[in-house]
């Protein structure tokens, strides 16, 4: 059979899905509006390429058993999402050129539509993990308002479906690593954290470079670190954390995460962390889109009022900082180690970790590596 | 003479500034402090050049006269400003390359160096006019705090020094157009404003798709706009936005910001409007900067308490926020009016916006046009 | 009237354009078939903006007279469409992301559709001037080859019609100032370009650096700039490089080029300069472009011989070599001069590159200044 | 002891490497001679770190053994030096902000310094393992000819030391998966291939969309194609593509590279298959960055001759496509086969390819697995 690109693309009907309103309008042919359309029909290309890698990475994960190769599709599936991220962050640059006074050309035609309304972008939201409650509402009206239909059915069922936060919090639950009998991880672990975080404590508190102010103010943060380090090893503590919107993985997944970040050059767990970093890549990679897209959005239309209930600059700025996934990929940090004050893990975890192929004790006492 | 490359560079003291802190220390080489301290040598050596460029815009716009031929070098330096913010913003992925456990290992040597002390920086934000006022303070402590001996004289004098933001706005405020006699552009454009705006709140208050809520509270939003657009032509008005903090520029300025807008196709208005578009983008660009930068200290840090009194991630993210340059080119984007909309400029002053060697009365009228 | 946003995109058609053809194969869905398709289409999407816009800057310089207002629009359209080309050189990085073997997966299902066939940039390289002789055949077969019907008829139409490269190449070729009585700018400026060169040569002569070959060679090779320098002036010269394919525009557009970028600066230049600026810009960036495909071709295909007459890589890469629209702009710095060897304007031509509302002769005598 | 950001980044002499040769010439100071010194100190500041990741990676490869845990920190920093390209291609776009014009303005003064003179870049080269052979000569020079003293030592000891396509590829030929006894992947693969590769060979001979000329060309290439086949299993054919300059690794090491490609999601070879994505990356990276070079060359300086034996655009664009260091990774690509059409591989090796936590058979017979 003959294929041809044109056909293959669909391009006949790809390329008339461009119908400009201005044209009818008094004011004629507003020339940047092609602009506008055209953007907004890539980022929603773009949309429906990020949701058919995550459904998926979610399908690769949603099962009461993962095999190891599953890695290495999950992670180029996320590589590749970071990679079209970039992508949208530069046709920002793109939309940009357009002037506020072109685009008041054609905005009153568009009343009450607006980029807010994008239901692909809300279920990328929801299947990442975004939740009801971590959007801020835009006048006391749910995120869902503007949909109708289908896409409102849609949406609504997204909520209920497995995110890409869950089935990695229940992939890290069940870690095996993590208590093997006689290796008591978490106490070694958690003494070599409290030292670090009690120098860094003295530090703070003989640093002469600190105003009393910055002192104190550091000082009481130290408090709520050891709280929350506690919450590593104490159950009730970590529920608490939870409740308080703190923490959203269950206590065993969120020390999986610590495990495998303080370990990550194990053979074993190489693919483990990589997942760990995109994860965050992509987390990082929609909020930091959505800071340019209010930055944006303020240069465009200023602190005008939006006509059709359209988020404006400063609603934008704040669900920036809101629509976060995978907070506990945040709170990481604190409590990882430097690669020198890392425990050792015991020799039969070592050779857990290590391929059939490699000879279980490693190169010294080894035969023939592969490589 | 001959000059060799590597001379010419300096090449055997440039390379021979990185000298590591963690050979000496008890964990060794921690290979990743040699991409810490490139990379912030980098940002150094493009804030020098950034300071390079801003020096020149400024001297040439602060003088009394400033010759039409001076917007060809200014609006060319201000455009290489923006594509040195390109090469800032992307330097973030490759310092993002380090984990967070590969900092811990060097992070304590540093203590309490921390980007929040580049001079350079701050002497940037000086020349482009950000006050000591619109800084967040940290902890108590003033921006200068840990600048000592000559750099906290530098820093010091730039405050008092003249910002691009104050030889702009002078500059603008001197603009000739804007009240020529019989010429009564204010009168004409406000009723042009008002219609808009009027026209937007009826949009709103019959938008049958908005919560009562979202209602009310545009409704509301218009009220101060209405305002605001008032201090267009009050003098006091504006006056009482200034005190507010919600206008920098002196209503003249803000003016002829507003003219320019409206008709920078005319020959004459040209380059002053690629002007404003580039401050723009010289502002947004180091906002967007500020905002990666604060979710990269965020992942790399966590909410690790910093032991040096070093900046985290939530005063980055309020700074980059608040360190806005030009407010008023933000403020804009609402009193701007379609382009069929704009009032027709009178006959003479067209014509006063055009170039000698045009015929005075455009193509219509005249004679052979060049080009 | 109320507009959704998913129906003004018109959402329901355009996610509906992505058919694979790979779930009905013996293969199955392959995965990263449905990439292929989607960065296929946002191509087709960019490249039918840029279409808009080299339509709209043809047709506003495809007149006898152009005004000066003009430039506003066509500079900002063209510096578009080079915020476009860099999102098509970013979204190379996200094809890449697919590596040989998942392409593998679906290529077959291809044949021989390629991307060697969009009509839409064929169109774009005949709207800026490419022509078919500078385009590399492929197996004998002319650029056309692989099209049919209305795409056929609209691409060879296309050859025939103004080009951005001939409407401005006539409106330079306009340009009144090079000829004013008494001014014998070509005598001066040849005089200075002639020492430069000379300048030059000697330096070669006498570098000791130099091996005896490459001193040969160079020099050798200035005879041929001083050929081409004499093309500027003496008619016969500049058509004989027209005919050996070295120069395209006429001797008076080339002149244009020349005395335009040499006195940028001057008010009535300054867009105009902008202008050849950014034509070089559209150039290069669709060469660099050309460059990148045909990098990923290569990692993608390898020397595999395609089998549908799909161009390979090495075609991509003299492809990416030869199409390049404006070869006179390429060909422009070798006489060009420093700032300070530029030749004075004569102060009556001066006197007309300045806005009506300057004073006359500047500044110094002159009065309150715009600004 | 306490470290402060300006000493610890020592920017006392950082920012005293920046001495102008312009302002003590006729011309006086060249405003952007300061641009071309800081883009020219940033990209040695890049490739001083791309240096320092090169060395790392090259010392954990030159060992007998290799362990896999090295996998981990050798695919980071290939990882980083991609990031690294990207923004050495971004700092082209601010150094195209200079006009040729201001670029002649300081020009002589360097003469005959050119950025063909880095050290730096040419011992990347050399690590990376471009050969002196693979360089294009610039009128009979030796790419070593401007290099003096201690930089030419280092230079010319740098052609004798172990270059990353070296050590690459004595791992590669150390893979031990490739013959295990009973174990006849070869034939099976080499059946698989041939039938692609016939499978092709009809579809050409067939495909009415052909001229002839296309078709007795692309048949002719199958021929190549078929003889490199070959030279995956037979020694003497092999040997011959090296010698001819085809091929570079050994025959051993080349198998292993299509293995690896094949089976990339086992396991025991998602980091190896990673690592040879990523000089693929790294390759293609400094082609890519040799490409806008060459562009960015041409533009500022034209066809014009340099007076110190600098490279034209041409050499350029010539050495671009030369320095390839890895050219098996380019000719890969060839000898892949679809997803369905790879051979199964025999029950023990695939068992050999998990790691030891894993039960050998996979999920379908085992128990509980980790994730």
């Amino acid at each position: 059979m003959t294929v041809y690109y044109h056909d293959y693309l669909e391009l006949d009907r790809l390329l008339d899905c461009q119908h400009l309103a201005s044209p009818s309008s008094p004011g004629g042919v507003a020339h940047d509006e092609m602009l506008f359309v055209v953007v907004h029909q890539t980022y929603e290309l773009w949309f429906k390429q990020i949701l058919w890698e995550l459904d998926d990475v979610i399908a690769r994960f949603d099962a009461p058993v993962v095999d190891e190769s599953e890695m290495a599709w999950v992670n180029d599936r996320l590589a590749r999402v970071v990679e079209i991220q970039r992508v949208m962050i530069a046709q920002i640059d793109v939309l940009e050129t357009m002037t506020p006074m072109d685009f008041l050309d054609f905005r009153d035609l568009l009343s009450p539509a607006s980029g807010f309304q994008s239901m692909q972008f809300r279920l990328i939201e929801n299947r990442l993990g975004v939740r009801p409650e971590d959007r801020v509402t835009f006048g006391g009206a749910r995120y869902t308002e503007r949909l109708a239909g289908d896409q409102l059915d849609v949406v609504l069922r997204s909520e209920t479906e497995s995110s890409l936060h869950d089935v990695v919090g229940r992939w890290l639950e069940r870690t095996p690593f993590l208590d093997g009998e006689q290796y008591d991880f978490w106490t070694t672990y958690g003494r070599a954290v409290r030292d670090m975080l009690e120098h860094d404590r003295t530090v703070v508190a003989t640093n002469p470079n600190l105003t009393d102010d910055e002192r104190s103010q550091q000082l009481g943060a130290f408090e709520q670190t050891f709280r929350q380090q506690e919450a590593l090893v104490d159950p009730a503590t970590h529920d608490r954390l939870v409740a308080e919107g703190v923490r959203r993985w269950p206590q065993r997944s969120f020390q999986a995460a610590v495990f495998i970040s303080l370990y990550r050059h194990e053979p074993g767990i190489q693919q483990a962390y990589r997942l760990l970093a995109l994860l965050a890549d992509v987390d990082e990679g929609f909020t930091s889109w959505r800071y340019r897209h209010a930055l944006m959005t303020q240069r465009m239309i200023g602190r005008r009022v939006g006509t059709g209930g359209s988020a404006g600059a400063s609603y934008l700025t704040r669900q920036a900082e809101r629509g976060r996934a995978f907070p506990d990929l945040m709170a990481l940090p604190t409590f990882l180690l430097p690669n020198r004050a890392r425990p050792d893990l015991p020799h039969a975890l070592v050779r857990q970790l290590r391929f059939r192929f490699q000879t279980p004790d490693g190169p010294p006492e080894g035969g023939p590596e592969p490589g």
